[in-house]
């Protein structure tokens, strides 16, 4: 069942404990790091949020050299994929009640790429999920492993042809794709979500906001009314293992809505390749 | 380190793939069980939430005579303890993707009844908790293995002389305990708070409403505000482990207000454990 590598607190294995609270309760954290040319694409960046995620829950952080290591062996016998790096709170305590010296468990993973990343780049339509988003500051902008919302929303989309689903907050505003960020160009501005009350600060996120800023891009984080997408000249979503793709169809109840891959988004999607391609991030 | 019993799909074990969903995203429920006498007590009870739950979540219900006989397989070297009956919708799928036809996981375990049954049965104190639960209806009332909000709100929880903490929602409106429902007496009428937007529907929630509806008292689930608890005349936790719990004392902010253990509570307790002695469930 599990041919590809997997490194369990540095052993190889396929199994964890039944008591580990990341499986009792989700009580964990997770990374997925695109490799790349033997590269593992912004293992800085995906440390840092790891990083905050364990100070926000009280995890111990096991350390960037040792999880930077653990992730080269995994991949070592391949040059691209995916490698997803989980962390729980280890065994112990009782019920919700935390052990009082955590022994965090780690289990890093190879992945191959999805088949449908070229697919996805050329253009995606988005589909509004009925599933919101609650809103939760302190659990908001981490990659924790409580992930019954995305769950939900992707069981929503049961049309092929569907690239992404679009999640609200329960208040009703637009937060971000089930596995993506979302952003939205109206005159020579680059709008995207405030992500301080749910939703995923995501790696691509923060990049794309970047080089906005370097190019001289006016960017705006705010709250998104899902009327303002309507306006919007280009619409994207962003994540670290597909890059940048083009919104060009949006179904949303009644309404369907379509826009050309716009001239901002290419521009994004080819510094995102010449990033990878030069390994400079 | 796993010396209690356990059955995993049917077999002994202690371990579960790491592939598992309800390891990488918390994609599963769970029960815990009374055992009192070598009685599953309320164990009915707990399978229709557990069905409700896969029904609400779309995995596939093992159905309760197979999770009755397993239980009882767990639990056949002893009369009293917990049965934990934890179940996710197994490996696969893609990401956040469901598989197409779950084969789900199914662990049951045994674990000793907590020292402090009968201690908290003369009274406890609640402390308010600043971990607030983020309103869901679609994840509400069921027992879910998300839980990283009970995680943080047990964190808060450092003085060992309190007993349980008291949830509000993001709304500011009293929802439960940490792990246990609330109810509250004043003039002839009992209150607990409405859970159809967060929470969960403890087993020893309908039963109290049930014993109160049968005693001729007037009961009252609906959205209640903090302040009214401060004009209680007795409060009272509850779930299927402790029964019934006296709240004495609660600490608030600057606030610390006390209660005497109220008539209504204490026969709220003789009646559950007449109900524990008599297997009438």
């Amino acid at each position: 069942m599990n041919a590809s590598p997997v490194l369990i607190n540095g052993q190889p294995g396929h199994t964890i404990e039944i008591t580990d609270r990341g499986f009792q309760y989700g009580d964990g954290l997770f990374e997925t790091i695109l490799l790349h040319q033997n590269r593992l694409v912004f293992f800085d960046r995906h440390m840092n949020r790891l990083q905050q995620g364990c100070s926000r829950l009280g995890i111990p952080y096991p350390g960037t050299e040792l999880l930077y290591n653990e992730a080269m062996v995994v991949a070592q016998s391949t040059t691209e994929g995916v490698v997803k790096i989980l962390l729980t709170r280890g065994s112990g305590g009782r019920g919700y009640n935390v052990p009082i010296e955590p022994k965090p468990n780690r289990v890093i993973s190879w992945h191959p790429l999805p088949a449908n990343v070229a697919a996805v780049c050329n253009g995606i339509t988005l589909q509004l999920c009925q599933t919101a988003l609650s809103i939760q500051p302190l659990l908001a902008g981490i990659k924790h492993c409580n992930r019954l919302e995305q769950i939900l929303a992707s069981r929503e989309l049961r049309d092929p042809s569907i690239g992404e689903g679009l999640m609200l907050d329960t208040e009703g505003f637009v937060v971000e794709g089930i596995r993506t960020n979302l952003f939205f160009r109206k005159s020579n501005t680059l709008y995207t979500p405030q992500l301080d009350r749910c939703g995923v600060e995501g790696i691509a996120k923060a990049w794309i906001l970047e080089q906005a800023a370097n190019a001289g891009v006016e960017t705006c984080e705010k709250r998104i009314r899902l009327e303002a997408l309507f306006q919007a000249e280009e619409i994207f979503v962003t994540n670290s293992i597909y890059g940048v793709m083009p919104v060009v169809q949006f179904h949303g109840g009644v309404a369907t809505v379509g826009w050309p891959v716009g001239a901002m988004t290419l521009s994004f999607q080819e510094a995102w390749e010449a990033c990878l391609l030069s390994g400079a991030e």
